[in-house]
């Protein structure tokens, strides 16, 4: 049994708490919130304890690993000192706002043996993973070419956007990582950002964008973002090889299809919430991250991951700037 | 080349015709009809000559093949004047009003080397012929079970149906070709009539029907007829057997899917009109029958295969009222 | 918090444990079953306590609701003596082995305000009832034709067969329930039963079947069964009225799509095992159970539906062996 | 009834020959081809004259409409020659092998009131048209993101390669009029090659490509290309804007889906010759032509659209050597 403290009670956190009251092997101790009201609701849903400082998780000895939900900024120190004080930590993405803040971590932690995973849940999604496996065991050949559509419902909170980072680094950073799940190293970064929604122009960032990205061997991802979709939240992948090709469709609630004098076959519309949409992702990743504490697998995705993701996040905000690929 | 004349300027008749015009090998050369205006209209749509009489295009010697459009009260006669006259006759469906009017047609024939084909054009259709292919290659093992759905759009006039032989011979004939193409006899037929549209109570017709045929081998088929369906003509298919199954979905205009806020990858209404619906079927029924005629392949489906099927629209019937299975 | 009771610590009993652990408003007090190693087993997974006789979970003062999963000649007794200790019972279909053993039920129950739900979990199965809500809601119109395709991927050990009361009584009973979920009261029944498998030559039962259920507005359901499918279990619905038609098509574990040289689109072999396959199922099934005893809702399906999908599926065996319909 | 000549009787004449034959207004009245026996085959076919010299078609005044289908580099004298002599011509592409080539055509044509139309099929394609119908009618709002999937099955051979101007003048000129037929003129282009196919390395041209093509609204087309694929001709297209999308999925011979205890619903592989792909696109095509001719409508695509879609081929090559956009 892993016992559990979570950093931050907002909404990603109690998607983490839900999966950790749904795994057998789990068990959530503590959560820890500046707003002490968040933390104990959550808290008296699992019959958990309720903290307002950090640290207090990560000096609890009857806590073996921590989940890092804080905001982004605090990602760095929230991992640094759970590293230290000797937890197995999973951090939600991005790692950082920028990669200068994230320079050094790496190093720092060398000598402390980090048991870190970065929380890159869609790697851990049935239909991504499924395709992952079947390109692992030759059924396409190496992929050529994989196409990631990937658009959110509705767009942020404007106050959302303007402490996000951008498009590229609340949204993409996704992509950019699923990109990396089948390609490794990225090289090159073209981005044609868009701007077509009216209410978010003074935003100061793209609304939409198509980003191409390129690894050593001349393999491509393409992407193409967009902050609404009508019909929910549409999230598929196509990777293509020389063997075939793979796709995932969305998801929906029900296989049911309608019929009528003016269409056939229609189906829902996608699942529209990510905590519903990627709700078994975010288990398999809990399930993932205490099979390596078990010795079971790796903590993958890793810092390194997170770190990549989040450099090729600013080379797609440089490049739909400057208007060219830009080297990584 | 092969020269045609076609008994009969209805409906029917301009489709043969016009597969006629479109077949590389095949060439109109007179249509009778007693409405003389129909016969020319057609003749001079293919540059072919207009007639009124059967006999006209039977004594014709420059006719080595006729296709028997007439109403289906002629089609013995016609069928038995053509093979008498030394042609190759492909007649339209039923073959017959009642099994006793075609009881002797066989024996009347012998000695003339008939090469008489039905005109059952579903065993042509792309879909279903590419089933009973993968079938023959052991795709799925023996088929176990065959479900048919076939529904039409709309029910025809009802002074149509008072002349037709009601809906097991005007409409599930063709399901009963279909069901004999893949489970070879049929022994046992159970039907269950339903009366569903008002408009039809006075028919005296059942409006839609379910129809359960077995084999000698214990091999079923279901077949689920309605004179209506709101999306267009419904013609699916489904062969079950040890090993997999097989699917006829039906036909529609584009492969256009469609995605709102309401309802995602609607497709468009399935064709609706039995003759777009089939056109290549009719098609490829022609071709079939050329290449029969120049040696190529044998006339199927037979006279055989047209009394077979009108034997189990008459079990069928009695099936229905009497409430049972009949024996065949 | 509603606590819970499970009587027989099986395959099923498990399911529901389950289900009861994952409900937030839901706990499970005691398990009973003769085999006192399993009912231990399971308690001690859900920190719950073992026993072995029926009524000690009836008389037990910390139980509200009891699950009955005991073997189904025990049902009848088990409802009764529930609902005497005024618990709500769920219980496991079918009700009985014989609509004999059920008759006088129903009565002996008159007075205590019985609150028992029976087990017919498919109707909370996410696709199929889903599309019970859009017939509700008058999308399709009437349903005219319901046609169910169940077929289970293997079939059972014949040890089970000789016990279960056949394949209309162990497998069929979900199917009746469902036509009468969406046509009620059914009025006629005709069975066509096949004999497909060898190795179940010797069972004394069908392995296959085609049934065919009317309703007294002539509205008809048809049901084909096998007890077997490659493909998985195979578990479809379509309903068919003047307005349109509704489908429910199988369930996979992922949506991906894998396209070669030889084929496109290929999906997964669909979920193979029922408690995999109705997950949902089974615990929309507790949830609905558990809002009847809060008030909300009846308990539906209730005892009247376990009885007739019993007697329904007596008379699919009378049609099966005499050959013709078996009127209700 | 519209007489046709066609130039050059190589494989594209031929389908252009085939859809003449079956249009119920067009007749073909002569063929020109320097091999005078290619000629001479395809006119024997069709019941027309065979001559080796251009002129002999633009002078013969039996004909009122050509087919251009030379090679490339005589498209724009074969269309200024037929339009001076009078003649509706419709032209394959691309227009030119390079847009100096024809910069001063429009001019040069001025006065003489032509009517030429550019053969840029797909746009006649039933599925893409369909979709293009429907955002005319609004069902998607603006269309915002334009995603082309196009992958030929196979690389043509090397000597084509060598001539045809390279991948974005071969194959991609067919996607660029269809961004055109979407978003109208393009106004920026950022290309992306790729080198997948070892044994193309030497024909230095890209085996590969993403293209991204911006208009002046900040609309998008992304385009993903390949030269080979394994399923068959990929060819798909989705349309999306702020009310939904639209998608056009690949065309197959039948609906059939197989399942097996592997797999399930696979369908076919996508046809994979171009001229059974697009067989009703060229056929519509030279419908719209001939209606053009006629009076109704007008001719489009024009010289115009020609030239456009090769100056986009010309700036995403430039685009893909510099590596940036390219400004049009």
């Amino acid at each position: 049994m892993i016992r559990f403290g979570i950093i931050g009670a907002g909404r990603i956190g109690q998607v983490h708490a839900r999966s950790i009251f749904q795994h057998p092997e789990a068990k959530l101790v503590a959560i820890s919130d500046p707003v002490i009201e968040a933390a104990q609701k959550l808290a008296d849903q699992y019959d958990a304890k309720a903290v307002t400082e950090a640290p207090d998780i990560f000096n609890n000895e009857d806590i073996d690993a921590v989940i890092v939900c804080s905001p982004t900024p605090l990602h760095v120190t929230h991992i640094s000192e759970g590293v230290k004080a000797g937890k197995a930590v999973l951090c939600e993405k991005p790692i950082a706002m920028d990669s200068e803040a994230v320079a050094t971590l790496e190093d720092e932690l060398e000598g402390f043996n980090p048991r870190v995973m970065l929380g890159f849940n869609r790697r851990f999604d049935p239909n991504f993973s499924h395709i992952h496996n079947l390109v692992d065991q030759g059924h396409i050949g190496d992929v050529e070419q994989l196409t990631i559509i990937s658009r959110d419902p509705a767009a942020p909170p404007k106050e959302y956007i303007a402490v996000s980072g951008g498009i590229f680094k609340d949204m993409t950073i996704h992509d950019f990582d699923m990109a990396r799940f089948f390609l490794g190293e990225i090289t090159e970064v073209t981005a044609i950002g868009q701007n077509l929604d009216p209410d978010l122009a003074d935003t100061g960032d793209f609304d939409a964008a198509i980003i191409v990205l390129k690894n050593a061997d001349g393999k491509v991802a393409t992407i193409v973002n967009s902050r609404h979709c009508a019909s929910g939240y549409d999230q598929r992948l196509e990777a293509f090889g020389p063997k075939g090709a793979l796709f995932a469709d969305n998801v929906r609630a029900t296989t049911v299809r309608s019929s009528t004098a003016d269409y056939t076959e229609a189906q829902q519309p996608y699942l529209d919430f990510f905590l519903e949409r990627y709700e078994s992702a975010y288990y398999n990743e809990l399930d993932t991250f205490i099979r390596a504490i078990e010795g079971e697998g790796s903590f993958a995705p890793s810092i390194h991951d997170g770190i990549a993701a989040l450099k090729i996040a600013e080379a797609a905000g440089e490049s739909a700037k400057s208007g060219g690929p830009v080297s990584l």
